[in-house]
């Protein structure tokens, strides 16, 4: 019996063995069908609403949709799906106790373009938690209870469209988010309403473009109540941005714990809000932009005298820039007036308006200390090189003594001396001898005996100047003669 | 006390008509506020879970996503919002009750992307039901209780891309939405998995182009197990199209009330599916599409030596047309080989391979018989015109009696007559005279005394022609001499 025992165990092995490789392909098989709490058409998963305190195990990998709102998740880990769901574009998480979300959560989600998070008790945001969310265009993260939003949160977001920070803690306005050149440069909506912002940063978000502002939704918040703040609210409220547009009412401000509307401050006695043109000088340059509620518009300027200005320049001094902008490369008296700025974009057609007023003046103090700057270094450049040719090329005086010219037959301080093209003329030739290869220069003298070159006293004045003797005056010379400057100097052309 | 009374009734009556005004006015402002059950996130509205048995009144103009999932909506009648919501982009309405919608409820939201009505009890889609969504490109319909999708449910939907009719009752293939050039242009997923299909269109399926039936899913269907079926999906299988590698498994037919897996047919003894290369024949025109799984691919074709196929014709008769497909203006036997077409898409690239067999002949009874119908065509209008000539232009026996010629010097039947250039010319002229202006025609004889023109019997035979007297047999003549046709006939030129 003993062999037949043996070969029951072995048959009894080999059974075991298939049906465990049986259960390992089921296993494997069991990654690609529908779970059993969900609902499946074809690359959609919808398992909302089934109480579900976890992620399904097994999630298809050609998931597109995965629904998972309505449920009691609280955690979702790193490992949340053991497979890479590279297919899945819509992760809806909403609705469920989401407290923790692991930094590497979405790193088995990178195509994900539409992330629901909204309704869970997320308190706060990691760094570079949504960072490998590299194609995500919307991030619903609304009714939560997030205090604070991590300056490097939603670094790497290239796609990021939309993101819905509504109805949360948070009391710092993000400005890294919207700011141009910043992270997120496809933005078009920041819903920061309903939450705790006491101060904006108001000048910064003025500057912001009118197509970043248009969807930047600041209502329900505890605003702090000034001038300046009803302002910028009016100005929005002017350009019809619908992020004021829309929630007019809701727009609030706090003074003495009492909200009042942004747009009845009455008792803080702001000015009306008034659109002013742009003002510019003769010659300025100056670009105006088409500041459009919508990104990617096609522009259109149009003169005061209802010509389109073109990309070239034509008529006036008006080009359109590749942005749509308007340009002026030297703005005239005659460019003055209203520019009107026609944009079309794929869903609403857009007219701004833009005036211009300029001044019948250059800017004071603008081109002139330019001028001025200019002359004046000319002016010492000149002096300082002439100086230098009057230190250096001063010829000896011994060989000027040599020579004892006889005096000059003109009766005044002007000498002349002959000058030879040739380094070794004969002095004694000079005189009245007057041919065409000599020229002559004229000196003026220094006018006192004492005074040696540039006024200066000579210390010694030892030497005979026989034409400065009998000379009490000197003559006043014409002062843009350059030769007045080099009295006594001969030079050598 | 009168007048004072009197003042009293005026007084309460402007304050109710003020109070009355204020109440207008703030009905007005209900209008744009957000409704009680729902929560709002800017332009979000989530009304999702709140046992709503009709949406809410109000709804604010601006609101993009209405999230009114898992609620006890049954019917969406024509007037279910009294604004227009011309901003509206997604309608979330799955998890109710709903089993009638208006023919008229889409009317104000014509600007609608997305629209869930999966898991609901809808029964039928009625005529143009989605025609007014005419920017809708997702429709969740799975599900539901779907039984027929009528032929113009769908009509004008120029955007939609995705429709997902899974988990109905649907027993007919609508193939008018996938037909090339169909309504429904941009398609690229149809779900009709588990749904109560038995035939299918299975030679318009395999004309499809291959980026819908990428996405055209119809497993877990009873369909008819045969051997068409099997080849058409082992055809997807080797394409590795997602709609049948992501449910091979759900792949079934049924036979004899049991369901067999599609690709597990062995009692039909079914042939293995072959990928056939393309034939051709010497000088053949052929264009081979480079048949991708995803639309606007950029597409390059490298031939069997490794070279790029240009647009235009460079080194081979190929050239690549502007949809990307291969083109052959007259095959050459060089031409045969492997081209590789490369597929550059925006989520993944593919790459496909096509043989081509070029048979060394031009393809028989193509081209010749193109030349044979044209010969024929043009010998039998020569044939009636020959006829129609010797019928009206054969001119008077008499005149040819009264002429009396003598017999020709041949010895055979074929008898030879002058012709004049000018009409009153003298037939006494004839005979062996030849000048440069005159010219013979040789005409048959028919063959027997009792047989007339074209062999036809002549009832009277009265008329003597001596030529033919005495000539029992007739001369056969040469079939392609177009004179023989012409015998008796003399013709004016």
């Amino acid at each position: 019996m003993q062999p037949q025992c043996d070969l029951r165990g072995l048959w009894l092995l080999l059974l075991s063995l298939f049906l465990l490789l049986f259960e390992v392909v089921r296993a494997g098989r069991a990654v690609v069908s529908c779970p059993a709490s969900c609902l499946c058409a074809s690359n959609i998963l919808s398992c909302s609403k089934q109480q579900l305190p976890n992620v399904p195990n097994s999630l298809p990998s050609y998931t597109a949709l995965l629904d998972l709102s309505h449920n009691n998740l609280s955690r979702l880990r790193a490992e949340w799906t053991p497979t890479r769901l590279t297919q899945l574009r819509s992760l809806l998480l909403s609705h469920n106790h989401l407290n923790f979300i692991s930094s590497e959560a979405f790193s088995p989600v990178p195509n994900l373009r539409y992330l629901d998070l909204s309704s869970n008790q997320l308190r706060s945001l990691d760094e570079f938690l949504f960072s490998e969310l590299k194609a995500l265009e919307v991030l619903l993260l609304y009714n939560n209870h997030i205090m604070a939003v991590d300056r490097s949160a939603f670094d790497e977001m290239a796609q990021l469209q939309k993101l819905y920070l509504s109805q949360n803690q948070i009391s710092r306005f993000p400005l890294e988010l919207v700011k141009e050149g910043a992270k997120l440069p496809k933005l078009t909506l920041l819903d920061l309403s309903s939450n705790k912002l006491k101060d904006l940063p108001l000048p910064d978000l003025q500057k912001l473009p009118a197509w970043i502002k248009n969807g930047l939704y600041l209502h329900n918040n505890p605003l702090h109540c000034d001038c300046e703040l009803y302002q910028l609210f009016s100005h929005w409220q002017y350009r019809q941005l619908s992020s004021v547009m829309d929630f007019q009412e809701d727009l609030y401000c706090l003074r003495s714990k009492k909200l009042y509307n942004v747009f009845n401050l009455s008792f803080l006695n702001c000015s009306e809000y008034k659109e002013r043109a742009w003002e510019a000088h003769l010659g300025d340059t100056l670009t105006i932009k088409c500041d459009t509620k919508q990104q990617g518009m096609t522009k259109v300027w149009v003169t005061p005298s209802n010509e389109q200005v073109l990309n070239v320049m034509a008529n006036g001094s008006a080009t359109v820039s590749q942005d749509g902008s308007l340009h002026f490369q030297h703005v005239q008296v005659e460019d003055g007036g209203v520019y009107t700025c026609y944009a079309m974009g794929e869903t609403f057609n857009e007219t701004l308006s833009v005036e211009l007023k300029v001044h019948n003046f250059t800017l004071p103090g603008h081109h002139d200390t330019l001028n001025t700057a200019y002359t004046t270094l000319v002016g010492c450049i000149l002096s300082v090189v002439l100086v230098l040719i009057y230190l250096y090329l001063t010829p000896c005086r011994c060989w000027c003594r040599g020579v004892e010219k006889p005096s000059s037959h003109q009766g005044d301080s002007l000498s002349s001396s002959m000058l030879s093209t040739t380094p070794n003329h004969d002095p004694m030739a000079g005189g009245d001898k007057d041919d065409g290869f000599d020229r002559r220069v004229a000196f003026l003298e220094p006018a006192g005996p004492g005074q040696g070159q540039n006024g200066k006293l000579k210390p010694g004045n030892t030497l005979p100047v026989p034409e400065a003797t009998g000379k009490g005056q000197r003559r006043m010379s014409d002062p843009e003669s350059v030769s007045s400057v080099f009295s006594d100097t001969p030079i050598v052309v």
